[in-house]
Formats: C-alpha cells, sequence, structure tokens
C-alpha cells in the first residue's frame, strides 16, 4: 500500500458564494497530493513527463460529506490499495483534523504526448510495485 | 424524465499543460448546464437561493473518454432520470457533435443558509414531477 | 479602430464567498473576449498556434467598479485603439446592461513556442492594419 | 513599511495550453500572499470578515516577465510601502530563487457585508501603522 499526505490551506479563490469551497476544487486537491506522493516515492511527476509520459485522470469521482471553508487547513491524504498494473487507481480522504469532509478517487492511465495510450514506465511501476 | 442542454465553448483558461482540457472543469460546465436547465424548467436556480435554498453537490463523478481542447464547441446535456423525491440526481455527457468525450453524474440536496438539511421547495419538486 | 463584444453569463464557479465575483475572473472573461474578437476578424486564434505562433499576456490591468453577481448577462466589450506594431494593446469595458462594472486592458507579445519573441505573423498584422 | 513573503508550489491546474501558468492565477497567489500577510500583521482576514468588514480588490496590476511553469517553487513577496489610511495599495513580486518573473499591485478598500464602502477597522489599521 502506499498512502503519503499534503496540507493545503483553502484559498480564498477556492470558496463560492454558497460561503463553501466550490465542489470542483477538490480534484485540484487531489492533483496536489498525488504529485506530492511521487515526490515521496521518488519519481517526480515532472520527470514522467520529461520522458514523454503523460498520466491524465480517466475517472474521478468525489463524496462531499461536510463543507469546507476559507482558510480552514486541511490535510488530503492519498492511498494507493492495489499494486498498480497498468491503470493507477488512487483514493482521497480530504480531513480538518480528525474531521473527514469529503472522500474522493480518481483512475489514472498513460498517453504518450500524441494522446496515445502506452505501457507505463517500467521504473515508476518497479518503485511503486515495492510498497505492496 | 427532464432532459435539457448548453452549449460550451472551451475556454484557453479552462486548458492545462497536456494540451486538453483541465479535468477539474468538467464540473464547472455541468453546473453551467443545471443552472440553465433550471431556467428552462422555469424556477432559475437564482430564485431558488432567493427563497433561502442552497442545493450544494453531495457527490459527483466524471469519467473521461476522449479528450477536450481549446475552442472545441461541446454540447453539455443534463438528463433526470428519476422524479426527485429529496435528492435530485443529474447525467451528464459531453458531446463534441455527435461524438461522446464524457460522461458523468452529481447528486445534490437541499440546505439553508445555516447549512442544515432541508425539505426540497414544493413548487419546485412539482415543476420536477410534472415532467414524469 | 478595433471593437468588437462578447456576452458573457457568470458562473456560480466565478463567484467567490464574498458573493461577488473573484476578481482574477475577469482576466479569464478578457481572453474569451479577445478569442471572439480574432474569430471576427477572420483569424481564429487557434489558426494562429497552429502556424506556431502563441500570444501571451505580458501585462494586465482591471479596474473594478461595481461588483458582478452569479447569473449577471454581462458584455465584455473590447478595443483595439492603436494600430498594432509589435505589440497588441487591448482595452477592455464590462458592462452589465447600461451600467459600467469594470475596466482594464492587456498588453501582447508574440512568441514562438520555444518561447522567444518573434514577430508578428504578416497575415494578422495586415488584417488588423485594415481596421484603422 | 511591511513585507511577507509566501511560498506557492505551481499547480498542473494552473496551467495552460501554452505550458505555462495561465496569467490569471497570478492574481490568485497575490491573495493568498496577502492573507499570509494579515496573520504575520496579528489581524487575521479570518477576523476582519467575522467583524463584518469585506476587503476586495478595486484595481489589479500584473506585468508578466518570464514565464512560471508547473512545479516551479516560487515566492510571491508584498510589500506595502506607504501607510495606509483609507485604501490598502499592496505590492508584489514573483520570484523564482533570485529570478524576477512578475511584478504587480493591488488596491484595495473596506467594505460592509452590504456592498457600502465603510471605514476601516482602526485596530488593523494602528497595527498597519506600526511598521511605518
Amino acid at each position: 500500500m502506499i498512502q503519503t499526505q499534503t496540507d493545503i490551506r483553502v484559498r480564498y479563490a477556492e470558496t463560492d458564494k454558497m460561503g463553501l469551497v466550490y465542489h470542483g476544487n477538490y480534484l485540484t486537491w487531489f492533483e496536489v497530493t498525488r504529485v506530492e506522493m511521487l515526490d515521496i516515492l521518488g519519481y517526480p511527476y515532472h520527470n514522467l513527463e520529461q520522458e514523454g509520459y503523460l498520466l491524465p485522470v480517466l475517472e474521478a469521482s468525489v463524496r462531499y460529506r461536510r463543507p469546507a471553508f476559507f482558510d480552514d487547513r486541511l490535510t488530503i491524504r492519498v492511498t494507493v490499495k492495489d499494486k498498480p498494473i497498468v491503470k493507477i487507481h488512487c483514493e482521497y480522504e480530504v480531513l480538518r483534523h480528525e474531521e473527514l469532509l469529503a472522500t474522493g478517487w480518481t483512475k489514472h492511465g498513460f498517453i504518450n504526448p500524441q494522446g496515445e495510450p502506452v505501457r507505463p514506465p517500467k521504473a515508476l511501476m518497479d518503485l511503486m510495485a515495492s510498497h505492496f
């Protein structure tokens, strides 16, 4: 299992007139957390792209349980529960201290800069596999 | 069944360095389409809020099948398949002409400005029910 | 002089907890209006990029006079007052019916995909010059 | 003089298809830096709003000198050069290590939740004045 977490502070720009965080922004927080997960694994996303791999989101899902507010200090925890073979499946929890605000997941596959599906980079897959 | 659709033109701001639309923006397009659906039903979202109702997103999900690009003219179609009782369940299709780019759904419940769940406004529910 | 205008409807995602449009979003509306201006001129931005030109923003400025709200129908008017030689200078007005909500301007220069400044494409400059 | 700075890491969502940061996002970074400046001064923006003050942006301006890229670690420095009397004038520098990427400024005034201009909160103005 791979599990890392990232601290986020809610920006004013991320709120909407409901006084809460606009729901679409959780997907951006998930992205920030994935990027840090790859850093911690030792394979920064930036390097992936330099080697000609893109890792788009194929599916994304969020369940909003309690609202997040401007200036909240949140922890976004990402978990990869199953050893990735071709796709990478990430699960997320959005926490304000101990309080669970939202959960979600994303599924990813590798493509080349021409947009064609490609095999995952072996080095990354080996690195991820070493955690299972 | 309720079904309406909205035309969208992809903004430069909505793309990312992958050259495609950033995945989080689909949730904004879904919102734009829901707002127009309520207009077409004859109960603008704006009115809902003036009457003290908020309609936050409780769950959201998107499946990205093919990329959308800057300047694409897209049609976002929203469908409410089941007569809403307490929650409203919306399904979406993102189309470029006949090509299906993405599908998704959102689930909504009513709250008051204090954030407490409330019964849906009867007038809107009756209006929606008349389509089933 | 070149002058075109674009109609915008304010999205929920564009508001913030102040209940108004988040100020950064005006720059996106300016972009949408510029893109339509190039369409109307007969030289879509999309074509520019296909020919290897990028037209980044070098400077941007906005003066917010009155707030814009969710669901407002706005008109964004763009004016190019001076015949562009190397840089393009655009001025903007954000209007709600007759009411002037904001003014702004942007300055643009051409670069190639490697990020190097390049001479403007002659065809576009000739096309723009024909309006002065 | 008041001067504080905030570290930012560029998010994927903040880039556009030009491969650079979308220019509108600098205004969000300025906001994040202002919020931290108020924290450091000892008067969090959050408290301001709880006391019934809003501090909207009246004018904003950015000059983009060099591009910022995904994953860049940037420092945003905010400076208040003149003791604020009624308006607050903030100047910004966006730095990648020693390299100056952009400069900008914003002007702010206080309003109440009804949108009417009000006198600045004395406690904050005294606090700011103590730095001049």
